[in-house]
């Protein structure tokens, strides 16, 4: 049908997604435009942006769809995809999510649009449910503690491996890996491997030897061909020996059954909590997850949760040991990891909240049955097995024709079996397998009628003595109360009330980008279409998978302006890491595998020094002047200095100061004339969208954070994906997956446990991009960078703004430096963070990458009324700050200092402030309209930290 | 597979859908048994269900399947539904539901799960929301009053002419009514007319005249063939010269740019809000709407939402003029209306905030625009159109021949047109249209090459001077604010959190049945396949639908024990007066149409008697005894008395008081020597699902109410569902439906407008069915039995017990009597569930079947720890009545005369009152941690009803 030209646009319909995503209204922005002295959005952004790289070229992504289009295209391609039952295994299985879990946490924005719960008086509820998680966690492995999850199992056994040979001082060298371990998991200790100068040993679990140089053996357990090896407690006990620290990848399940790894001698364990009421989504996200014993509660990775006290002596949560997070450790830290997969932890706990000790045993039973019902049929028509215990996975022997029959069989049933070599295929099964599928499935196998009551009648639910667990687990009261849907649903409302998400309120966190999640982006992922789909499974069945992929792979190319994309880093971290690693492959292929130096301003995040430490190189800190921009004369002398070893500049831009700076081409040219190489850090990719392309002003590689700025929610604290977009000389030594290469070319190790990541959310920036096309992506950016000017030049006159480019602009974020309020009244950045949480806000980023500063992202979602709503607030703190500078309030009793105030605070007979009630609760005239309570006081994190308690408190501390 | 052997039991899944329903586990039974005194559930069910009635064979019911099977059941049948793409039009039209809309209302437990907001306190958010909706209508029709809604268009018709009939006092019998009206409205006017002995007399609109005799007058506006008639202001008048009231049946998105019925002389509007934002559905359920004059305010039927003040004097919703209700009006009441369909009508209301005046307006232009084109080609193409002005409908002459090719051409594009009549056909446009399918559309109909460009360019999309409105609506800032997606989503979540629903604790009330709607449950209704049907589609493109009704029709068949079953009444009062209108018919058909008494026992429901009086019948009232049992003695006197023309008996059982009274074989046996027809009110079925039929003790047709028994939500307010069953000799005169009738057999007239009623909803009845299968429903019984008994006992030590069984029991629900308490302290039953508020409790049903009573009904659903809760909160209060009765208290100052507490009294400055705030906002331990906030205090209904205002006030008024 003719497209767009002038006629028949007179047909269009009229609702426009990108006015839906847009808070600001045509009326708001020409007023906001006023405020700030432009004539338009074009000469707002030509003085923001520099002239050197200004490029506003249409994008090259399609125009924009409706909603209801972009829906029916979402639901075509989930139908492309072909749902083969698969009993693939491999770490992935086909889960029975709640529907009540599904609706009410992963379909639900009150819980999906949370941040990180950096503010605990205001996060509760999703704190309570990760200290579920990893009481969980910690009572099915038998160890002392566990944090609040990893990124997948693949990942969580490279950072047991970190973890160990930073236990070891680096004074050994040589990591004993099991041959049974998961294909992709030992991918990515390759990759992982190799540029830290650990070797990996791969050895028969039955023939185990440590020499003097192990420092950790990691085990399978069950093991990949889904045996349950024997003599596990004798081999840690021989590691313990030698120093040798033991890892287990454990599958949760089978721990329900099985002796755990801590009862069996284990250091570590690491695995996935996907089969915990988890959609498989192609790869993920899920939550992997972490334990370990109590000496090396310090050196865990990622995020840990857990109890303190508030002021008042109440029971409280909160992100543990916060001093100890990896990127604050910067070029110091063994992991990169600041995430974790905080709205799939949250439900794999709910599902043992609803389902308990003892459903989770008799489901784990069930599965054990039919295994050895489907072992016992199989051995029966004369195919020989694996011998030896096993809990979800038959191995068997299948070879040449008989397996080509097989392979067929199984094919015209649509069925998945695993090829495991040459010899060998097995099958796992799963809770969400039914008899009827079972009894289809052997005889798919044998060939021969199969009498399923005959068989389960003799097969055995139980593990024998010696493997069998004989300890309890999920004894606490929480796992066992609310096994009904009304119990659990009321359990869910409870914690979410506590917490404060977009459903709320705009969360103006600097450099966090949270922006709408606009409900027609996340319909898709529950599709059974996109949710049930097995990572490994075949190409051919995830063709709808595989044009949804290479659609956002042209448009992130599109965008960035690199050609080649890699979907699978499945955070930001790890795509800075994967980013580097194209980076080293690059040198290394040219001959130059001498270049590993990795110049980085000191102003960057956190993370990148650490990534770029865990990529083998060596970094070099490069000034900023007081601008806070490069200092390009620094610049110019370090990359002359370590010219011939110079790998690469990691840089984010627009600056974490929220400024584009100026000298961005010439930066990136004295770097390449010294053979180094343009790392971007994409974090601010929404500044640039539509407005200038990183890969044409110079940059070689850039990872993006779909969840700042293509509209992944932040789920309370992931999952993330870190994508990464390469010039096209780079694009060779983009990630590969050694069980389905994701592209014909790659060649390259995994970063990650699946070949495409995260793929289960990537629909949600796909719908973004195909509904916004690229005008609208282009206007988000431009309205983003209003916003920001808007709320700078409003705070600006009761506030210090720290730094704006040349012509007095901010980008799509700014700083206020408080240091100076702070040294003359008293009051410090976490007093206003807790005070804005009385107002109903969500604090900025706080501290961060300035001290004693708030960093403010209003983002392009937030309209004119709340912006000004968030003024008002702001200016009313400023005024309590002016009343104790003026001596009106008194220094320590204010609202300020014992912000944030709770009902109970506010209701007890008791009150001595000298300020009111009235005061501390409803500071702004629209707030009695719409209060937000804080659940808690403020939260005493030092002696959270001394008495760390990371596991769920008796149920008495709860009632205080 | 071999099916439910003992042996293949041992696979079988381990979770039960029961379990999760049923709110006490095995335990938690145990103890409530024994707590009670009895040893099982079988034993008290004996002692509680009459042995003469008692019957527990297995229910014909399919075994029970789990959520996940169901879910791809209910998936399947949704596939097998063929989605045409409809141009039917007749008042359904594809909507383009809002996604943000669509998941965080109609997907979002926290409002489907709302109960009606008879407690205003706890119920601001939807009562504004409605509030809304009223507005909308009255800003849209030009009328100065507007009801929440009413069950559908045809049925809104009705009630229009019921109160135009009331309004001339019976004096006028006649009721013209233009021959241009949508035939299911013109069917349900037949139906309903007769009964009341009401002539409609159908007229040419272009001709009408008005005799003496005639009340009123209906057309359509635009008429069903599209055209907006010009001389409707002209018939206005000369109606109202005849003192007949004039109706309009009006398109809601048409009045966008059409005058306003009011400005036109209409008294009444009445019409369907499907179209803003609700799916089709199958034919429901949708909001209807009812707008009219200020002078009928107090005839309105249905609800009314009313701004008031609370205590403090802030402003407040409730809804108005209660003492008005129906129901209450008994054998006096115009209309058996006693719901509205709210969560539908909130859904309107919020696509009108989120479009606001202007959106809907280029919604509506474009709309025409396109019918322009569409006119124009096919014109051009030789086509002979209805000449006129039209919106959205193009009607035009095709017959013979050339329409059979037309209906081949379009079937083979799936293209669904109206075959009018045997002359014309028509198509109606609506906003889902893309200008690709309207291209496709023209070249099918015109067989020729579509200018889209060229037409669309010359095609109007305004109406003439003198068709077209003149004047603004929707100017309101509520719907002028919230047009980007967080705005809309953060006050949907605003409202949200002002209303007490299941997701916060258990809503107990007496006959209401509030049991879980499982999120399983709900699922189903947002699949395309079943939500985006047209009611009036060729019935081979719903065979998924109609397999699913067949199964639902069975099992309610199975379970009443009665053959014949319609699902076509949308709500229990629609099905009380279908079931009413089956026995009239069968009367009628033996030659026995004197036949016109109907008995109904004074404790009956109140819509009981006002439905007989809607069939023809007259009321004659049958006392209770002091056990609150149908006094026999009695009815047997009037049976006797009236046995000539004796019609039925209308008898709820077990009765509103709870019990199941013994004598009801006696009672319909007596009935049936009289030659009545018994017919149950099956408010109560829940307490005898599994445990007793109806069909098999007597009783020859009951309703059902689907939102109490079988789990379709409450929605705050509505929808429900009605379906009603029916002996074998009475199934010939089941409802049928002159558009697509329902059964071939069935010639009878129309009840609702759709043939199988909200059948959009009825996925949800047969999901619970199947989940629960026929063990599981009785079930179900038994423990809601056991969690009233338990309940009853717990409480009847503190709180007089009205009435039990003969052997002590009560049924599903119990009454406590609070006179004696009232006399002696002053504490009403207001007070108690007011003060149950600022215990996060919802309050029993108050003040019915009994003066001065709490009517408890707990539900299965409600786990033993939630009615300990319950427990507790009504032990503390009757503790704080003690110290009244004591002399500790105040009687005018305590706890419970000042309750709901709200935030704003608990942390004022002044606190004047004896008792703390403690006390006031945290009466039980477990307060603190799960807090509900009323978001007003006591509600004035006096001051509301005095100063009736039934639209948004000013927003400054929200302000105060």
């Amino acid at each position: 049908m003719p497209g767009t030209s002038q006629n028949s646009s007179l047909l269009s319909a009229t609702d426009h997604f990108v006015d839906r995503h847009i808070g600001p209204g045509e009326d708001d922005i020409a007023a906001m435009l006023e405020r700030i002295g432009y004539s338009s959005l074009d000469a707002l952004i030509k003085d923001t942006v520099p002239a050197s790289i200004f490029d506003d070229r249409p994008l090259d992504v399609p125009a924009a769809r409706s909603e209801a289009d972009m829906l029916a295209e979402a639901r075509a391609l989930a139908e492309e995809n072909q749902l083969f039952r698969s009993f693939i295994g491999l770490g992935y299985h086909e889960a029975v999510v709640p529907p009540v879990i599904q609706r009410n946490i992963l379909e639900n924005p009150a819980w999906y649009t949370q941040y990180t719960p950096y503010q605990p008086e205001i996060s509760q509820g999703r704190l309570e449910a990760l200290l579920n998680f990893q009481t969980m966690i910690t009572d099915l492995t038998g160890l002392e503690i566990a944090n609040a999850s990893l990124l997948d199992e693949g990942t969580a056994a490279a950072e047991a491996m970190s973890l160990a040979y930073s236990h070891s001082r680096g004074k050994r060298e040589r990591f004993v890996v099991a041959s049974d371990c998961h294909p992709q998991t030992l991918a990515i200790l390759r990759t992982r491997a190799e540029p830290l100068g650990i070797k990996l040993d791969i050895q028969d679990v039955q023939e185990m030897s440590f020499g003097e140089d192990v420092f950790a053996v990691l085990v399978q357990y069950p093991c990949t061909h889904g045996l349950v090896h024997k003599d596990l407690e004798a081999l840690t006990a021989r590691a313990r020996e030698h120093d040798v620290l033991s890892i287990f990848a454990a599958d949760l399940l089978a721990l329900t059954l099985l002796k755990s790894p801590g009862a069996l001698g284990a250091d570590i364990a690491v695995g996935t909590s996907q089969r915990f009421g988890v959609p498989m989504g192609f790869g993920g996200p899920h939550a992997a997850y972490f334990a370990t014993r109590d000496a090396f509660k310090r050196k865990i990775p990622g995020r840990l949760v857990g109890v303190t006290r508030d002021v008042h002596g109440n029971l409280a949560m909160r992100l543990a040991l916060q001093t100890r997070e990896q990127h604050i450790r910067r070029d110091k830290a063994t992991s990169n990891i600041c995430t974790s997969q905080v709205l799939l932890a949250i439900m794999a706990s709910m599902y043992g909240v609803y389902h308990g000790p003892e459903g989770l045993k008799a489901i784990a039973r069930r599965v054990k049955r039919m295994s050895e019902v489907f072992a016992r049929a199989i051995a029966e028509a004369g195919f020989a097995l694996k011998q030896g215990d096993f809990f979800d996975t038959v191995c068997f022997e299948c070879e040449g024709e008989e397996r080509g029959a097989l392979l067929e069989r199984a094919k015209s049933k649509r069925f998945e079996l695993r090829e495991v070599d040459a010899r060998h295929m097995s099958v796992t099964l799963d809770d969400a397998v039914t008899p009827a599928l079972l009894h289809d499935l052997i005889e798919v196998v044998t060939q021969q009628p199969c009498e399923l009551e005959a068989l389960a009648s003799a097969a055995s639910d139980t593990f024998p003595e010696g493997l069998a667990r004989t300890t309890a687990f999920l004894t606490h009261p929480i796992f066992n109360m609310y096994h009904a849907e009304h119990e659990l649903l009321r359990y869910m409302y409870r914690l979410q009330q506590r917490d404060l998400s977009l459903t709320t309120s705009m969360i103006p966190l600097g450099s966090c980008t949270m922006k709408l999640n606009a409900s027609a982006e996340m319909m898709p992922i529950t599709l059974p279409g996109f949710a049930s789909l097995h990572p490994f499974t075949h190409p051919d069945h995830a063709r709808g998978y595989l044009r949804l992929t290479r659609q956002l792979e042209q448009m992130i190319a599109a965008t960035t302006g690199l050609p080649g994309v890699s979907l699978q880093p499945n955070a930001g971290s790890q795509g800075e890491y994967a980013g580097l690693l194209t980076i080293r492959a690059y040198h290394q292929d040219k001959g130059q595998a001498h270049r590993n130096i990795c110049l980085i301003p000191s102003s960057a995040h956190g993370t990148n020094p650490a990534s770029a430490v865990m990529a083998g190189m060596k970094v070099v800190v490069v000034a900023c002047d007081e601008l806070g921009n490069v200092d390009v004369e620094d610049l110019r002398a370090k990359a002359d200095q370590h010219k011939e070893q110079l790998a690469a500049l990691m840089v984010t831009y627009p600056s974490t100061h929220g400024v584009f700076e100026e000298k961005i081409v010439e930066i990136c040219e004295l770097v390449h004339a010294a053979g180094g190489q343009i790392y971007m850090d994409g974090a601010n990719m929404n500044a640039q969208v539509g407005v200038c392309r990183p890969g044409e002003f110079g940059v070689d590689v850039c990872h993006l954070n779909l969840h700042k700025t293509f509209c992944i929610p932040h789920g309370g604290g992931g999952p993330g994906v870190g994508p990464i977009a390469v010039a096209e000389h780079l694009k060779p030594y983009l990630p590969g997956h050694v069980v389905v290469p994701p592209y014909e070319a790659a060649e390259q190790g995994a970063v990650s446990a699946a070949p495409w990541g995260s793929a289960g959310i990537l629909p949600i920036s796909w719908m973004y991009m195909r509904l916004m096309g690229g005008a609208g992506l282009k206007r988000a950016t431009q309205v983003a960078i209003l916003n920001a000017n808007y709320l700078a030049r409003a705070l600006g006159e009761h506030y210090k703004v720290l730094y704006t480019g040349v012509r007095g602009t901010v980008a799509h974020e700014f700083i206020l430096d408080l240091r100076e309020l702070t040294a003359r009244t008293g009051i410090t950045v976490v007093d206003i963070a807790k005070r804005l949480m009385d107002y109903g806000f969500h604090a900025p980023t706080m501290s961060w990458p300035v001290p004693g500063s708030l960093m403010i992202e209003p983002t392009e979602s937030e309209s004119k009324a709340e912006l000004d709503r968030f003024i008002e607030a702001m200016v009313g703190i400023r005024q309590e700050i002016a009343r104790i500078e003026d001596g009106t309030s008194d220094r320590d009793d204010n609202p300020l200092k014992h912000a944030p105030h709770t009902a109970n605070v506010l209701t007890a007979t008791e009150w001595t402030h000298p300020y009111t009630r009235e005061e501390a609760a409803f500071p702004a005239s629209w707030s009695r309209g719409a209060k937000f309570w804080p659940f808690v006081g403020r939260v005493d994190d030092v002696y959270g930290d001394r008495n760390l308690m990371c596991a769920c408190p008796p149920m008495e501390e709860y009632e205080d």
